[in-house]
């Protein structure tokens, strides 16, 4: 934890580079000061089978879903992801201005009760490997 | 919102159409009269590798998940997912005739203080523009 | 359900055979013996686009979610959670040996009352075809 996960309709393919906006994400996430660089994995999904709205052939979406282990607190959670949907709109700035795109963003929380986790890169990030 | 995520067994590529799949799911969601049409996203993903029941291989399966924002009651999002579900079921009436077929669907709800969305599409669609 | 929905990033491609941790799962998920077979949907989707903690191309991850219907306990969610996760672990013991992976795994429930299913499979699993 933090997941990153985005999904995008294939017709972006063109238009947004996908590994910069993984990058941005990742970059936007550290930013907000509240997760540990070894959590981090930013992924991306491409759709390419979609039905989006009127069914437009420009039509097209970016959706991000961050999914958190609980711990932090509202006010936190909706700060952190106040930047990080500015960073995301900032990146799909272009795509924004045209009238056949949504951008959407939303927030999870992980029950630590039922979930499970090794990582083998925090050694080596946190310098005590 | 809403989100409509398909996932799909690659072993039905040459038996769905996947195209089709999402304009019945988006068309669904259309008649049930409770989402803008600008904000519908029907998306699929194709499962290169699996391993269902008793790894049949004719075995196969179609999820499709739908993320709402919260402010629906649970009888009308229980009315609109009955009338969704039923066209899922129409379009992939051949393969639940066979022994090979689990079909599922399932209704998730999105808190709105920790979502985010910016859809350039609606002005577009409401006829505003 | 129940629904195993693995992600993996595609540098793992040459490292880890996905059917294979498909099947480990699959057989893990009836060795808890709280699962019908007919039930278990294993299915793996891989990530060609990341961006994983300090981006070292050799930073990987699996993460595996697993969607039960309500009805189990905590405590029964639990130790099947236990059981599934050390078999992951085993799958994986080779990558968890460097400092460059994440495995992760979370059991998230689904609402009966906005759920459907159908499976032709159960008929035929039961024996009572």
């Amino acid at each position: 934890m933090p997941h990153f996960i985005i999904e995008y309709s294939a017709n972006l393919e063109d238009r947004l580079d996908i590994d910069a906006l993984c990058e941005a994400t990742r970059q936007a996430a550290l930013d907000t000061g509240i997760f540990e660089i070894g959590g981090i994995r930013v992924r991306a999904y491409k759709s390419e089978n979609y039905a989006i709205a009127d069914v437009d052939p420009r039509n097209a979406f970016v959706h991000l879903m961050l999914r958190v282990g609980i711990g932090r607190d509202e006010a936190t959670r909706k700060a952190a992801g106040d930047n990080i949907f500015a960073a995301l709109s900032d990146f799909c700035a272009p795509l924004l201005e045209e009238p056949y795109f949504g951008l959407s963003f939303e927030i999870c929380q992980i029950d630590p009760v039922t979930s499970w986790k090794k990582n083998s890169m925090h050694a080596r990030l946190r310098g005590t490997e």
